[in-house]
């Protein structure tokens, strides 16, 4: 794979004076290096001592051909949730606490962003989901999810009863909080939570985990990543549902709203050093510990 | 235990034409018995051919001896947050699908009325909860709660991030979409969705269930039924919670309030037939199967 | 595909006397049409007024182009460990009560025959998984399984310390009572009682559901299909493991052996008739409400 | 409450050479005290530098007033079932790794155990559980537990069947791997990892987690500590249960044996300094992180 990375992107997240350091010095490493850096406008004033090209989320899926995050899995996915559209590769910088997504450290950064600058990396592709909403029979509203699509209650007094069919098969009727179609990627996420499994992140694979579900059998489904998934609801009173992508809301969800999600055509991909180990990243944020003596 | 029940009541579902049969049934054979029969006014229309003395629930609560509910379970938990403070018992009429306190189906319900009326019953003594809300250190709002407590976020974009103490001894901090706070009653109800255990009616005790912990060792957690629990916020962006009791919300809570959630000192009770088995209606409503081939 | 099955062999479950009516109807049936009907040796004695041709598994395996299964879904497991070498497709039929795998009901069992064996069905293909016990570096013992293989203590006073690669890298180390690696079929028998997710029958998955892990973070795991899962021991007193493929136990496993397991080549197809629904025997079978009153 | 405690008994974990300067070390401050020490003499050979003078557990049961133990949980939980008969009360030191029991530190030993040998100190405690084993209706085999009582199979190759009743009245009849049938105490322990919750170590509440239940909806169910337990087995072929307390196996279980668990009149008490906060040992053990960034 070609890897000649000329136009590069700096994106931060915002409002976080505590990547000004990082993203510092990952704006000189990148301009000493020659190449053409453009920092997103949010985030261009933690860059010091210098006047930076700066542009927006979509002027760099435009123009640059690589993109480095410095945050938290939360600012990487709203990023990629843009950048998926462009096909624009990503790397994730955390900020001293490592992320599923984010998994380099500052410290390591320079160094990383050598050898993948370089062309030694591993590539890490992952699909996206798009949530569409459909009222009277057409597309009101759409989004994309890179971890997950929830539908659910925004009322506490009452469930919701969702009727669930895949493929145009039937799944089922349940009363919850709401149901969580999570990606590999999202699995780690809101779903673990759920009591869903996690999935290796280049499975092809998209699990349904309902969200405190009135019968006790209802558990996590998975299903192939080319599955259409669509969502009714039942009558019931009190209806206050949304639908959240991430961590995007849609909350003028009606009662005889449909909703179809299904796998994004183009993916996206995150570009890690060579050693990768998604293994490790797992023992690490879950506590898992790896000596005699746990 | 004396029995002589004079001044017996009659709360039906709101809404809910069904219950009329079994209303009429019911009016009809207490009246017959010679008992003064008072039928709450919101569903005094459902009570055929003749024109029943109604009332208030509150004036249930100060004039009769025994209240009987017909509906499901959600109609006894808002007739016996209200009697409760009367010390009133209830006797629960179902509408032909069991509940855990409605256990009376309406085919047996005069032969077992009568036997109850003469005395020859099992009294189920049940305690509720009661939350406040504090602001600025003053109770702004309290309410009763029957089945729960649950505190939670209404944004489904964003976890809140609760901190718990108990007997004034920090307990944890968790980020989660809320926590259930229940009785042995509603052990059975939300609380089980939400991975807690089945606690026996007349235990002692309350659980503590989080929903949908970010962190997985956050398991549900029993304490003694004296325990005061405190809740406080820690500070989130986009902050969203509500207080539920049972199944009345209250919407406006603050991330500034503390949450004191406690046993009422007074409890209610439910009458049930002498031979009332609790794990039999456990295993009705759960589906476990008695016989050999389950 | 060509559908012209002319050698059908018969296998009852075992010492189940009340097969007999139904292998004997079904024997007459498939005689009618004119096909040779084997039947399984064991289950011979129980069809009625004849003298069927008997013959062993193997045999069937050799000479037979059609295997019906009259049992539980246990029977059809040991039938299909067998026959999945031979790739002779399986139609199961139950005894009265719905299994996953034996779906036709006996008084079905007839006319949906017919449909199949005039070449209206739907085929279902499943795959197996192969463990391999190696001690000192060679192959001591194998066997398939088409449920799941558990690898487990069975010493309930202590737990066993598991470590476990996939494709060669270190996944984690765990203390629990056992590990279940389950196909997508088995994923609705063991693994969803230890709390793993259910899979749909065709995905290219396997799930690894930790048994009571002494970490509570250990959380069921899904990979490819195509992985190699290598599980090895760390050293614990008392130390008593065996390994379990379906119901077939290898007692005698120690604690310096390494245990592979891994996607078997062929695969073994069960024929439906063409209504056929997983869903609907999920919902079913685990007492999933399809109403408004659940 | 008096606190003169004369006799004092030092217990260590067996065959762990690391206990021996922590053993030496408090054998050394108790007798400069001028107590008199006794130690186990299972780990006398541990004490450096003198000759303790030896006894067996059931001597310190016997003559002493206090029994301090260094090990881990399970090491307190061997002394602990003995020396419960004799109300002798315990203090846990551990190796360096916090316990639930053990919770001193072998660096603050010294100064905790002379607070504690001064009387301040807050005791903890617990009760255990006695099951026995009932053939043709005499009591055959008996034994304590301190944190469950585990009725299980150990064929892996096959569910067993287990039928339970509370105080006489049928619970449920349920086919898994087995049934935990825990104290407060042993709520953090395997209950834990079975899907139990955990119960404030004072509650008077017993709790009953299924391990791998084939019916989905049997859940943990906790009841009051004056609870009388009943287990019976339903016929099954393979059968091969055993009756463990806590790591004490009975391996001899037969088909037709009753199993009855009921609490054990005496307690015992662990003694801490006056600091102790169980919730934090929790928050320690079960890794809820404290602070803002969890």
């Amino acid at each position: 794979m070609s890897s000649t990375f000329r136009n590069v992107a700096l994106i931060g997240k915002p409002d976080a004076p505590r990547i000004a350091e990082t993203l510092s010095a990952l704006y000189r490493h990148l301009t000493k290096r020659g190449l053409r850096v453009l920092v997103e406008r949010d985030c261009a004033h933690f860059v010091a001592d210098s006047s930076p090209e700066t542009c927006t989320i979509a002027e760099i899926g435009r123009c640059c051909d690589l993109a480095i995050v410095v945050g938290g899995d939360g600012t990487l996915l709203s990023a990629a949730r843009v950048l998926a559209q462009f096909e624009i590769p990503l790397i994730g910088v955390n900020l001293g606490r490592l992320g599923f997504l984010v998994d380099i450290s500052p410290s390591d950064a320079g160094a990383i962003l050598d050898e993948i600058l370089d062309g030694r990396y591993s590539a890490d592709e992952r699909f996206l989901l798009r949530a569409k909403i459909f009222r009277n029979g057409r597309a009101l509203y759409e989004q994309t999810a890179i971890n997950e699509v929830v539908v659910r209650s925004w009322n506490a007094a009452s469930m919701i009863e969702i009727e669930t069919s895949i493929n145009g098969v039937f799944l089922n009727s349940q009363r919850s909080d709401g149901l969580i179609v999570s990606t590999p990627t999202g699995s780690t996420a809101y779903a673990l939570s759920a009591g869903g499994p996690i999935l290796y992140p280049t499975l092809r694979a998209i699990v349904l985990a309902p969200i405190n579900p009135h019968t006790l059998t209802n558990r996590p489904i998975v299903v192939d990543d080319d599955s259409v998934i669509e969502i009714a609801f039942r009558p019931s009173k009190q209806f206050k549902a949304q639908v959240v992508c991430d961590n995007v809301s849609i909350p003028d969800v009606e009662m005889d709203d449909r909703i179809e999600i299904r796998r994004e055509p183009k993916t996206f991909r995150i570009l890690h050093p060579l050693n990768y180990d998604f293994f490790e990243i797992l023992r690490a944020k879950l506590n898992w510990s790896s000596g005699y003596r746990s």
